[in-house]
């Protein structure tokens, strides 16, 4: 049997500000850095230990890991950045503000962006300052890698692939790794490992900063999974996600 | 024309405390800390970039790289961690306080110790839980490998062959390098950088958290180096640390 760590960063400020944010490279709020050593307590506490660490080229992600990894006493452990485990592109949404989008579009196609399996939000324009491909992190990305909007659809078509070819070799060959990503990339990776509908997956909330265990077995399909969090804790954090596009 | 940017970490715990610390794992003391994200805003200012990012496996190098990765904006960097970039092993002394080794020992063996080329401390024994074959971060070394204790010849010997397979490619490449590392890594490269007597490298002290830029030719011979530090703060930086053995 094998397991499976996967981590949503700390509330970023962006979070905290109820802005649409993606690809934008925000920092970690006050209150996320706190939940971001949260989490490597508990997991210290709970016994957990790592091999390896996979996570995005997002500060928040990597910032998240850092704490955790810092709180095991094991900042040695390889960390393996890449973009694929990058949050859902917003696309044209990024750096709007939640509240004031709904007020705009309304709460119905808000929610739209935000769940819908399919729909992706407005396509950036390539001239627009906020277009990947002037950002030296993705300078060995073609072209058509680079993403000017995305739905989940496509979150999907890049995590789980990588998923596949890059993290499943690890886990079958015994590594003990920790995933800490964003709220969309682990959607992905909940909804291929627990083999979710379309439909299902969007009603899925991952909390901020709360270590979600999958236990696999071995073919890799999950035994089970859980938090590692106190229930109310746990119902909070996931009603604060769920919130965050409605008017204000 | 390259350039290669070697730092040493900010003060540890056990530099503070004035103890032998070689590969205990001791972390940042709260003044280190602020140091090596002073270090992380100079190279800002002066407009480092850096590609890609070495350190070892200690937490006070890889907590120091980490901050200056931070404050550049550059969390996303790969970091390569290698116990080849270690401290010098101080084998039996480790964890002694540097000025009661002195009082017991004498300064001039505890000065022999610390700055002679060729005579190493006394071994460890491999029952001693000092031992690093007990830490499962050099669960992949072989027992030969495995250090009872250095001289700096030996730092000197894992170092330098590092760099020449490992960096040396790198830097070949126009990859922008920042190595993390120790006081001791770092002087083995710049005996090996710089050419220098067994004697010489002996009177250099390397402060903390003060990146170090080597500009090299097209043969990565060096051109020249500097501190980026001011020149009050520098000497008072390496003033500290040839200070370290002497009673108090």
């Amino acid at each position: 049997m094998y397991k499976l760590v996967l981590v949503r960063h700390g509330e970023s400020i962006w979070n905290k500000e109820n802005r649409f944010t993606g690809w934008k490279d925000v920092d970690l709020s006050e209150k996320g850095k706190l939940e971001a050593v949260a989490a490597g307590q508990r997991l210290k506490a709970e016994g957990f230990e790592f091999d390896k660490v996979y996570t995005s080229v997002l500060t928040r992600a990597i910032k998240t890991a850092w704490s955790i990894m810092s709180e095991l006493d094991a900042c040695y452990l390889p960390v393996i950045n890449s973009w694929k485990l990058n949050e859902r592109h917003y696309g044209g949404l990024q750096g709007l503000n939640k509240a004031e989008t709904a007020e705009k579009h309304g709460e119905d196609q808000v929610l739209v962006w935000r769940r819908s399996y399919n729909t992706p939000p407005p396509e950036l324009e390539k001239t627009d300052e906020r277009y990947p491909g002037n950002d030296t992190r993705y300078s060995e990305l073609s072209e058509s890698e680079i993403p000017l909007t995305e739905c989940l659809a496509d979150t999907v078509e890049r995590v789980v692939p990588y998923y596949e070819s890059v993290i499943v070799p690890e886990i079958k060959a015994g590594k003990r790794l920790l995933v800490a990503a964003h709220g969309n990339s682990i959607r992905a990776l909940v909804k291929y490992l627990d083999d979710m509908s379309e439909d299902a997956i969007m009603k899925v909330n991952i909390p901020t900063a709360t270590p979600l265990v999958y236990e696999l077995d071995e073919n890799l399909k999950p035994i089970k999974h859980y938090y590692l969090a106190d229930e109310e804790a746990l119902a909070e954090a996931m009603n604060a996600v769920a919130n965050q596009g409605k008017k204000q």
